[in-house]
């Protein structure tokens, strides 16, 4: 077991299934993820709780932490994705930008506390390389209605040369 | 004709000027793409209809269909920005990453529905190379209140050492 | 002096202190910046006037020049970050990319404008490197109800092989 399965596993994280058979990553009209050099992209996953989408507005319908955990449970599918992408965690070399999008009640003005729901979860699991810059914004809808997004990028190691 | 170029005319699709004479890109205050190593960062273009900017709440005064066929002519902008930037479209390797935002009326959810129009015409242009890694959300508006904006990151052939 | 710094002093702009000490631009779940390469991933940073954020909706309690200078607040302190990521700003190649979220009240259609403090800011202090990419939208919060806030990607020089 890799040491990043290991951190996974100590933190009771099953990664989900998140695709369906795969051609280079596609699916629908995008991908889950782009490799382009050195960085992973990945699309915006969406918030869930029991493995299903968590719809609704944060600081109306849905509380701040319940917000916060779908923003983990985002993290956790940008993990599952970004293991697809390299085939083992431990080659990533560093999680570089986070953008999260809240769909906040019209006077909740705290999405980067929903958004540390899924920062921190990273630093948990990678510890400095999983240390990233980030934005966080209340949007007006997402996706479905659901709760919260959140899209990545990711450094990893280089594709050893034949 | 290029490959890009025949596959373009077969879809009808004719690149607008989407520039007045340039420097480097520069027009107003910002630029509408700038080359960094080996990728294309293009600034956000707004969606229209006829050539011109077409503006309102989607799922409110602008039906989805309209608005995906905005989010489709962003497409065909930014595609035009990117053929200033490189020359030749054939040289686009990758279609990284795509941010779709729609000025979508309060209980509008289907922004990636939206988002479609562009991610499809892109796939139709470059096949498995225009496959992209994509965010999507409702922003509460958008410049001059246009029903779609988009912006796009894009991998390109290195320029040839001398 | 470098060019950079007398440029700054003409413009009287001093660089705010950005950050508590810093270990690898660590602070809170998330960095300020994320160095990739040759490039500086800056989290997003928040409106201020007079060294205090600025919160309200603009087009409604914020007019659009109060705006438009927490804007370029916000520019001074995407530098001041950069300026510790790379130590000196003369290292700075390229302003790649800006996002520039406003919180904008519901029939505010001028988020170009907000944004363009930021914009015009960066190519007094920059020039021509200065010039970038960008997108701009009214999005629904922001955090603590601050009226605007900008993330930013620069190319940097590579740093000496020793």
């Amino acid at each position: 077991m890799s040491p990043i399965d290991t951190r996974l596993k100590s933190l009771d994280v099953v990664l989900p299934d998140v695709m369906p058979p795969v051609v280079d990553g596609y699916v629908s009209a995008f991908a889950p993820f782009v490799r382009s050099g050195d960085h992973i992209y990945l699309s915006g996953r969406l918030g869930k709780e029991d493995g299903k989408l968590l719809c609704g507005k944060v600081g109306d319908e849905i509380i701040l932490d319940r917000a916060k955990l779908a923003a983990r449970s985002v993290a956790i599918e940008l993990l599952a994705v970004l293991k697809v992408a390299v085939g083992d965690l431990d080659r990533v070399r560093r999680i570089v930008k986070l953008l999260v999008m809240v769909n906040g009640a019209p006077h909740f003005t705290e999405p980067h506390k929903v958004a540390d729901g899924a920062s921190e979860f990273l630093v948990q699991v990678f510890g400095e390389r999983g240390i990233h810059a980030r934005s966080s914004c209340c949007v007006a809808q997402l996706p479905f209605g659901v709760c919260v997004e959140a899209d990545m990028i990711a450094e990893v190691a280089p594709i050893a040369q034949k």
